[in-house]
């Protein structure tokens, strides 16, 4: 979740980097990416006036994916629109505008919003020195709802900037922008942001460097999330309280097996499967549950609707259930949110989206 | 392991079940098996006068897949030889021969011999009334050897009298036979038979009912285990006693990722990332490697010698490494086997074996 203190209007200048060869930060994936020219001192040249990007929400704590495993979810995210600002002084970034629910809740300090971290990262990383920028925030996610709403702005504004100017920066790069954000706002894990940035199931396999390793849930093969969201604030430090600090070896097992069911699903393109394992965690939804009133019965009431499998996305409040049917999402949806409204005196509002297999994307540009 | 009672020949009456619904085993698996008709209580006809079976070693406990994944190795195993023989008594089965290293360690009485007890089980399933049977077992495989010895006898004895009666049973039956004789002499674990029967990689993901998932290695790439195994027997009761009951929150996310990466390894078909997930297990391997003297400069070399990755097979004392490469494989195992007798001052002997992707098959057959 961002910070919630308030500040008037504000420009970073960005500190640029000696040589950015020494600054890359390190990181090794999978990935078959279009190679690019290594960046050099020269500054790129903005090819737009302005540009709109969207980023989707994402699903982390992936039942027995706790920790590594993510994924981006459509249909909801975050915008953030840029332009080149004349009236920012040289490779500075303002941020103009934040509208959405919750929006007085974040700073307009670039230095204290996670789009604004994100965007001075990837400006680092490019070099700019001789361009302000002006960004507007448009927040389609609440805050602190388990759905990845400060990666969402952090790979909106990251994927704005290197679009601003001409695409130079690759997926991991862009990933490494928004983990300097979630570093700062939400703590050291790449389960939302790498997901907001790549689309699809994103696995962190590890940190030290950062590696992760894209899953592909097969085209031609429908996933589906129905999303219910109540209108409660999870006790984040309580949800981290609760987790167990030592595990015993069948559970560790058990977990173990339900995590390479989960990725076997996933790339198998079987939802039954990924349903399922999801919602097979042993370790971590059995104690942060009871802290989400109604969710035991929210979980429940999915999978009696036909869900495949149903747990809390992220830390929560956000119940998440898997299926491959948009009109049986929609009754899932339905009785999830009775089960909140039921069992835990809490109104819900559901809805059903598909998997995002694209990530962070401009949607609208000015050119110069 | 099998046990190491001697006995003379001896007949095991198979006992009849009453109806074959109430004793078929329950399971469930992501298998997409040609359909057979349900089995009745006619009793099937033999259709070879005698056949001679195949089953690979297997490498199981594989890094952080440990006690859930297994794969099947190509080049090593066991061979059941079966045929119809008039003076065994109808309906029984006798084993007339064991051969290989350590023979006169296994027991001829077929309750205490894996492959007697699965070929009873395939009998027993099959309904056999009217036909005696004779088995022949052929030892490729060293006892404790940690290459699933047991699993692969098992294997080949299930499809063998499966084979001779038509086929009649699918995959899933011959695993539930197979898992039966893993129970009474190795514990009741499915990662080595059932990657014996089916070839490949398993994945067992429930045992409450039995499930399990294939992964399919992409047929197109290669892969490669070198298998070091040293002249030393594994303090099985020390292996066991070695696994910490407890696991710390970091490693069991930390061994997670890596089970969830190595799935995702085998599916993608990177051999590469394969080795690596194998190769970081942080919970089992540390703590029984110091038990095979040798153990960890073994891995090392291995590494050094440009392997992906390297870990203990099933629970010792063979070492298994990951390559792609034939002729780097051959190097690889060399420099495992100085590092036994050099470190552990074991004398070992190594092999460059490809991935079964097959399992236990017919290799003979002569028609009635």
């Amino acid at each position: 979740m961002a910070f919630c203190c308030q500040s008037p209007i504000k420009t970073v200048t960005i500190p640029q980097p000696k040589a950015f060869a020494k600054t890359k930060p390190l990181f090794r994936c999978n990935l078959s990416l279009p190679s690019r020219s290594p960046l050099t001192s020269t500054e790129p040249e903005p090819v737009y006036a302005s540009v709109k990007a969207f980023a989707p929400a994402t699903v982390a704590n992936l039942g027995p994916g706790f920790d590594f495993l993510g994924c981006a979810v459509d249909g909801v995210g975050d915008f953030v629109s840029l332009s080149i600002d004349p009236h920012v002084h040289p490779g500075e970034i303002a941020i103009s505008e934040i509208t959405g629910d919750n929006a007085k809740k974040l700073s307009k300090n670039p230095l204290w919003n996670c789009a604004g971290i994100a965007a001075i990262e990837v400006m680092k990383m490019l070099g700019i020195r001789s361009v302000g920028l002006s960004l507007s925030l448009e927040k389609g996610l609440p805050l602190g709802s388990g759905l990845g709403s400060s990666a969402a702005s952090a790979a909106a504004a990251a994927v704005a900037v290197n679009e601003i100017f001409g695409g130079k920066l690759g997926l991991e790069e862009l990933v490494m922008a928004g983990l300097k954000s979630e570093e700062k706002v939400s703590g050291y894990h790449a389960d939302n942001i790498a997901p907001a940035i790549m689309g699809g199931f994103v696995l962190i396999s590890n940190y030290e460097p950062l590696e992760f390793v894209r899953l592909s849930f097969p085209e031609e093969k429908e996933l589906l999330f129905v999303l219910a969201s109540p209108e409660f604030e999870a006790p984040t430090k309580k949800m981290r309280a609760v987790l167990p600090l030592e595990i015993g070896m069948p559970h560790h097992v058990w977990n173990c097996s339900q995590a390479g069911a989960l990725v076997a699903a996933v790339l198998q393109g079987d939802s039954a499967g990924l349903g399922k394992a999801v919602s097979a965690d042993k370790i971590v939804e059995p104690r942060r549950a009871p802290l989400i009133p109604g969710m035991e019965a929210v979980k429940k009431a999915a999978i009696e609707a036909g869900a495949f499998g149903c747990t809390i996305s992220g830390a929560g409040p956000t119940a998440v259930a898997v299926t491959d049917n948009a009109e049986k999402g929609k009754v899932i949806g339905e009785r999830m949110v009775d089960a909140f409204l039921r069992d835990g005196n809490l109104k819900a509002a559901a809805s059903v989206q598909r998997l995002d297999r694209t990530g962070a994307r401009l949607i609208g540009s000015i050119p110069r």
